[in-house]
């Protein structure tokens, strides 16, 4: 079992909750208030500032050239390349990325990325890479869920945009990058290091839960 | 008097030792031993490595997003872009990057990298650009003052190409950006918190001077 | 006003709800049902090894000595010294330490702790404080504000040793320290910086409401 | 060969040069000019709050909470506690801590801490252990020699209070609790992070060296 096989199976419970939270239910059937996802996606473009922090850390923390090339080039592309999914939604929703960024994080917000970030401070390359590998690995696997339970929700009006990225050709091959990347910083990594990846992983796919639920009662 | 006048004002007295050192010399005369410059230059190769983590700690401990963008993408760009000065030398000198990769540092050019990431993972973001800048601003002067003395040492069929890097109007702007971003950063300081960037600024420039006697010594 | 005055008038409203909250009551009225007190009191225990991490990373993060003696001091009486009201009622309810530490934190538990770590390793000394304030204030304020509403809950059998311990001289000493600390600390701070330790005491005064809606509902 | 074993082999060569050390030999055979001895008494004092920092780091990234206790209470008695030879020695050289601590730490001095407190932040706390042990180890070593080669060095009247205090069964015991801390936080480690724990000890036992140095020419 490779240790991103290890981390899922040690989570698969609470990644269930994820494919029938109501949220992420209402996005594939169509039926999700625009008020909650335009909620959602606000604070989801705050996270995605912090979430950029904890690449940062990454790359400040990796032993060797390669792993501070990925890690950096991840911070870069999130700060100053393409949010495309944010962005065409926040256009659509008519928020500008000044508002957005004006707006108060939610506490469970500010709880995910600062630990995070407590984890990316307080250890090495391994642990930032656990840290991360939950919200990038969910939401490629709950778009492609969601496309097998409605098999139309790509291409729904409104929703379809957000389905379609995260089930795109582009979305898979970023992931199977920060996969990789896992592996090679757990190499010869022995069960009692394993046992605390798997610890970091399944705590930031708690607090995914917990971002979900935000996002549905729309809290704070 | 602006910050980086104040940093400037402070430290002016270890610059001057810049522009005299027997190393600096060599190059604007054309005299310097190539082997000494090969194994500076294999030096100042690895120093980048180290230099674009205290830009990636500085992206993590932005208080906005525009200096998490500026911070990020000197990361990037040290990292996955450009580091044309280094690679066309290291080409010249028949020096690949991996070989560069693999030699190793000297303890002055630890303890100048590790001063730095010292800084930044203590302070804030003002104090990273503290470290940061000596370096940056002090090849800029370097380079101009070389050129003032040596009118024709930027098209020296060897050390041409390192003065005329740093006297480019490209080299320039990337610093007046630095600049203005330690301005930004350090607007409303105190004395006592100028006087603290004043000391890791001076800091920075006296192991500046212990690098240019490293390559002049080819120490260890 | 001070900078302490400060950060209490901009957290007032938060801090309104912890004396009204249903734990706090309980424990006033002596109503509070045993089991959530244990319950609470093991998480607290949990949480009390992290704010020790805490004060460790304002310990060196500190810019003189005193600081650092300060916050070492701090570190040390949580870890090797006592944290008699944790350990008596631990006693009391038939828990070892051992056990204590093997239970699972919370998630809101883990989210508080790091929040404040993240912060100090962002940060500097005057963030780590204002990080800290508000669990140390607030408990002295909470046992106080009891026992002007109930004179004798401090004499009750099973809760009257927490109250006594957050009323009792010694525990104010410490405060009045902890105060002083963060008024030197933040001496000579701007309007920007005074609001960013707001900004952290507020979301730490949050963390603590959460707590106790923690213990009330004994989640996780 | 247990670790402490492998990092003191992979760095024996650099220890043999502390032995047969100019200032070093001064201590032994009585004939250190006193001026030099002030000069570096100073400047390790000056290490030894930095030093303490170390210490607190480690604390913040301990894993386990007899871990935190030991890093905490070396930090707690480095600070508040005793630091018994350099008191004595400052109150005999008519030095008070005051004018210690305001003496500007040597640029080797500050490198050396440098990389100590990087390598503290940048790793988990076998990190922080391996650039600790150098330091500690080395001078019980140093007296044992010392005492060895020149069997009434630890009587002298000026120099055998510094000898005493480090070939004392208290500072061994001290020593020997250093060395079980660094087996146990690197109990499992494969090859690849033992040479990286080496690496870290083998750098700073360079520091130790460059220590001594700046002591015997009082640099700066």
């Amino acid at each position: 079992m490779s240790i991103v096989e290890r981390l899922l199976e040690d989570s698969k419970e609470i990644w269930e909750t994820f494919y029938t939270h109501p949220f992420v239910q209402g996005i594939g059937s169509g039926s999700l208030d625009h008020e909650k996802f335009k909620y959602y996606m606000i604070q989801d473009y705050l996270y995605l500032i912090d979430y950029a922090k904890v690449f940062a850390v990454g790359a400040a923390k990796a032993f060797d050239k390669d792993t501070m090339r990925e890690f950096s080039a991840y911070t870069d592309s999130l700060m100053n390349g393409e949010m495309e999914i944010h962005r065409s939604y926040m256009k659509r929703l008519g928020i500008t990325e000044e508002e957005a960024e004006h707006c108060p994080a939610a506490l469970d917000n500010i709880s995910y990325t600062s630990y995070m970030l407590r984890i990316a401070y307080e250890g090495g390359p391994a642990d930032v890479m656990a840290a991360i590998l939950s919200c990038a690995l969910s939401y490629e696997e709950i778009a492609c869920r969601l496309k097998a339970q409605y098999p139309g929700c790509w291409e729904h009006p409104f929703f379809g945009e957000w389905v379609s990225g995260y089930i795109s050709e582009e979305y898979h091959e970023a992931n199977q990058k920060l996969i990789a990347l896992m592996e090679r910083l757990a190499d010869g990594f022995d069960e009692r290091q394993i046992a605390r990846l798997s610890e970091v992983f399944k705590n930031c796919s708690r607090y995914e839960a917990a971002f979900w639920d935000m996002g549905w009662e729309m809290k704070k």
